[in-house]
C-alpha cells in the first residue's frame, strides 16, 4: 500500500559498518521489493546463518555473525512474515550459552533455556529454528495476529536460567519482523537500556541521519530497571509500526514511553521533519539515569552535513560518536 | 460474530477444582450462547453472591464463595456487560475489611474505602453493588465505552487506608466483564504478581492445557513493584480483548509487557499455537524477579498428555504444578 | 463531529482561579468553535505569551503568566494543530533557566537545553517559538501524525543539564494540543506525580467538578520514580483523547495505568457517569506511595452542590482543597 520511493537504506554509520554484514534481509530485498511493486506476494525464504557467541574485553561479551565479530548489540536479524532463520550459535565462549527469541515461533526444542535442554555447551553448536507467519483466520473465524514486530534476541543461561549474566555481558540483539507492505526505512538503529547503560556503554552512542532520511528505531530494554525513553524533536504512533496506519489510527503519539526488561518496541521518524537539522539528544527520562549518561544524539545533517547543537566536549548527556566506542556501540 | 465452536471452559485444573464454583457467568452461559447464535440480544441477569473474607496460614488471607474455601487469587468473577452483581461481603477477619474494584460502575457508597464508610467490620456483612453497561452514545454525540475488561477487586482498608496490608495477606481476585460477542475462552488462569510472588506464592504456580485449547490468561498486578510480564512461545494483542478485533487493528502484537500496581490486562491464546506442545515459562522478565522465582510454567500437552520440556525437578525459573501449593495457587 | 453542547470551560476551581489567565486558548475559542459549527476550517494562530521562571517560597520554582502569578504546575497551554506559540521566558531567577518542550515542533535553537546553547541566564529572557501541525500525507503516501496530544514543558538546565533540580522545585506544566474537531471539555485538571508528590504538594489536591460535567485530566510525571495513576468510579481509553475514536476503536479501556517520568496522557471523562456524586479518589496505585499521601480527590457534587464520602479531616489519602495550598496546588 505504502511503498515509499527510497533506495535500501544502509545499515550503519561509522567506523563498524564494514564489520557488520546485514543478516537476513540482503538476500531478500530485491526480490521483496520487486514483489511489492509488481503486487505478486513475496515469496517466504529460509536463511541458514551462523551466530558466534563470543567473549569481549572487560568481562563482555557478544554475538556476531562471523568470528572475531561479535557486537553489541549482536547482530540485526530481519525476516519477513513466512520466512524461517535456521542459525547455528557457535560456543567460543568457556560457558554454556543459549538464543531465547521474542515474537517469532519456534518449538520447546529452540527455546534457549535449560529445562529445555536447548542450550549449547563451550565449543560446541546448536541450530535454533525460528519461523514466521502472515496474518491469518482460525477455522473459528478468530484472527490470527502475524510476527510483525520489532522483537529480540538474547542469552538465556550464562550466569542463571534468566540469562541475567548473559544479558548483563552483552548477549542481545535486535530482530525485525516485517510485514510485505510494511515501509522500509533507511537507516535502522538499535538502542537498548540494559541495566544503567545505552548498548552496555556508559554513555550512550550517537547515531547520524540525513534530514529527511527515514529512520527506524529499535528500542529495547533489558536487566533490572524501568526506564523512559524520549527522543528529542521527534515522534511516533504508539502502535505496532510506530506509524499511522491509516487516519483513523487511533493510537496515542508519544515522544517518550515507559518500558520495562524485555519490552521492545519500533518506529520510523523522518529525520528532521518539521524541525530541521540538529543534534537532537535521545535519553532515558528517569532523571537520574539521563544524568548519569543514559543518551545520545541523533545527528541530523542539512545539505552540507552540518548539525547545529553539537555539545563539542561530548560531556554530560551528550554522547561520543558511536564510532568512538570500538565499534561495538551500534549498528544496523 | 466471532463465536468458536469451543464447549464452555473448564474453570479450573489441579486440586482446587472442586472447590472453586465459577461465580458469576454459571447462570448465564447457555443463555448467552444461545442469544448469540440466535443473534438475540442476552438478557442481562442480576446476580447474588455471598463472598467471605477470611484468614489463611501464615498470616495469609483471601476471598471465597463459601466459608472455609477462600483463595488466592479469590475466585474469578465474570459478568457480561449489563450485568449486575450483589455480593455480600462477610468479614470472617479480626480486622475491619473491604471490597473495592476496578473497571465497573458503583455508587461512592459502594467504593470499599475508609472515607465512604463502606468497609465492613469484624463479623459483620455488607452489600457491594456493581454494575454494568454495554457501550453506547451519549446526547452530545460522544461515545460511552462498554464495561469490558480484564479488571480486578481488592481489600482497601486492611492496614493502611490503601488495604496495602489487605493486598500482601491475598485479599484480591479477577474480575472479567465480557462483551456479547466476544470470544470464550476454554481455560481461564489469574496471574498477580503481587510484589516479589506469584498469586502469594514464592515461586509461581503451573498451568496446563492442551494442546489447541483456547487460554485466557488474567494478569494483575499489586503492591509496590513494577514487573514485565513475559510467556515463552506466544504473544498477544495489545488491545483490549488480547485479540486482533479486525484486520485493520493497528495494535502492537507483544510477548512482554510493563505492568505496575493495580494495573490489568487479558488475552487469549491458541496453547501451542504454531510452536506444538511444552513447558512453556511464563515468568517476571525483571532479572532480579524471575532468578527469584517469579515464574511458572504454561504446560501444553500433546494428544498423549505429554509435555516437552518438563524440569523435573521444578527448580529455578520453573514451579512446582499449582496443586501443590495447597490448591490456593490459582483458579480458573 | 462531535460537538457537546456545552459552554467553553472554566479553567480553574478554587481561589486561584482569577490569578490563572486561561493561556493560549482564550483568543481561540470564540472562532474555534464557530470555524466548527459552521463546518469552516479554522484559521491557524500565532499566539504571543511571555512566561515568566520564579523562585518560589521553600526553594520551590515555577512558571506563570505575569510576575509574581507562578504556579506548580505552570499555566495550562492549549492550541490547535496548526497554531503556533511564540513565548518569551523572562528568567527573574538566579541560576540559568529554560524551556523544553514535548510533542510540538521546534527547531533545535528552541530545544532549551545546554548543548544547542537555548538557555536563559538569570535576567535575561528569550523567545521560544512552537509550531505543530494538523495530520498530513508525504509524497512517499506515508501518513504525518497531526500534534494533536497532551503535552508538556519543562526546564531543562537547572541542577543538572536535564533540569533535574529544576524539575524537583516545580518548573513544569501542561500543553494540551487539540484537533480541529476534538471535543472540548468543560474543566481542565493538571496532575503531575513529581517524585513523591503531587504536584509538589507532599498530599496531592482535590479538584471538583458538577455531576455530568466533562472532566479532562491531563496527567504528567516527573522525576526518578514508576508510578501507577489509578482514579475511583471512572475509567477511560487508553488511546490518543481517552475516548472513543469509533465503536471500532480496539483501545484498552482503563482505570490504571503505569507511568514514568516525562511520560503524558490525558483524557476525559463525564463526571460521576453511572456511579453518582461522591468523592471519588485518584492516587498512585504504588502501595506505599498511596500511602504516604500521592492522591486527592475528584469531589463530584450533585444539583444541591454536595458530594458524599467527605473525609472531612481530609486524613491519609485524601487531601486538603487545592485553594487551601496557597493557590499552586492546581488550575484548570
Amino acid at each position: 500500500m505504502r511503498r515509499p520511493g527510497f533506495s535500501r537504506r544502509a545499515f550503519t554509520t561509522g567506523a563498524a559498518a564494514a564489520a557488520l554484514a546485514p543478516a537476513g534481509l540482503a538476500a531478500t530485498a530485491v526480490g521483496a521489493t520487486a514483489g511489492r511493486a509488481s503486487g505478486a506476494p513475496r515469496v517466504s525464504e529460509v536463511k541458514t546463518i551462523t551466530l558466534y557467541a563470543e567473549e569481549l574485553p572487560d568481562g563482555q561479551a557478544g554475538y556476531g555473525l562471523a568470528p572475531g565479530q561479535a557486537t553489541i548489540p549482536g547482530p540485526l536479524l530481519e525476516m519477513y512474515e513466512g520466512d524461517t532463520y535456521e542459525i547455528e550459535l557457535v560456543n567460543t565462549m568457556d560457558v554454556a550459552v543459549s538464543l531465547h527469541v521474542h515474537g517469532v515461533n519456534y518449538t520447546i526444542e529452540n527455546d534457549g533455556t535449560a529445562h529445555s535442554d536447548s542450550t549449547v555447551a563451550p565449543g560446541e553448536s546448536r541450530v535454533y529454528t525460528w519461523t514466521t507467519h502472515a496474518p491469518g483466520e482460525r477455522e473459528d473465524g478468530t484472527l490470527i495476529p502475524g510476527s510483525a514486530g520489532y522483537w529480540h534476541y538474547h542469552d538465556h543461561i550464562v550466569g542463571t536460567e534468566h540469562g541475567t549474566g548473559g544479558l548483563q555481558r552483552g548477549l542481545y540483539g535486535p530482530l525485525v519482523v516485517r510485514r510485505q507492505d510494511d515501509v522500509l526505512p533507511d537507516r535502522t538503529f538499535t538502542i537498548v537500556f540494559n541495566d544503567m547503560t545505552v548498548n552496555n556503554l556508559p554513555v550512550g552512542p550517537d547515531f547520524e541521519a540525513a534530514l529527511g532520511e527515514r529512520v527506524e528505531i529499535v528500542m529495547i530494554t533489558h536487566g533490572e530497571f524501568y526506564h523512559t525513553f524520549h527522543l528529542h524533536g521527534h515522534r511516533w504512533v504508539d502502535n505496532r509500526t510506530g506509524l499511522l496506519a491509516s487516519a483513523d489510527d487511533p493510537s496515542r503519539v508519544i515522544d517518550n514511553k515507559i518500558c520495562g526488561p524485555a519490552d521492545s518496541f519500533g518506529f520510523q521518524v523522518v529525520a528532521g521533519e518539521g524541525v530541521g537539522p540538529g543534534h537532537w539528544m535521545y535519553h532515558c527520562h528517569v532523571q537520574s539515569h539521563s544524568d548519569m549518561g543514559m543518551g545520545g544524539m541523533l545527528i541530523v545533517t542539512d545539505a552540507a552535513g552540518e548539525a547545529p547543537g553539537d555539545p563539542g566536549h561530548h560531556g554530560a548527556g551528550a554522547a561520543g560518536a558511536g564510532s568512538a566506542h570500538g565499534g561495538a556501540a551500534h549498528h544496523g
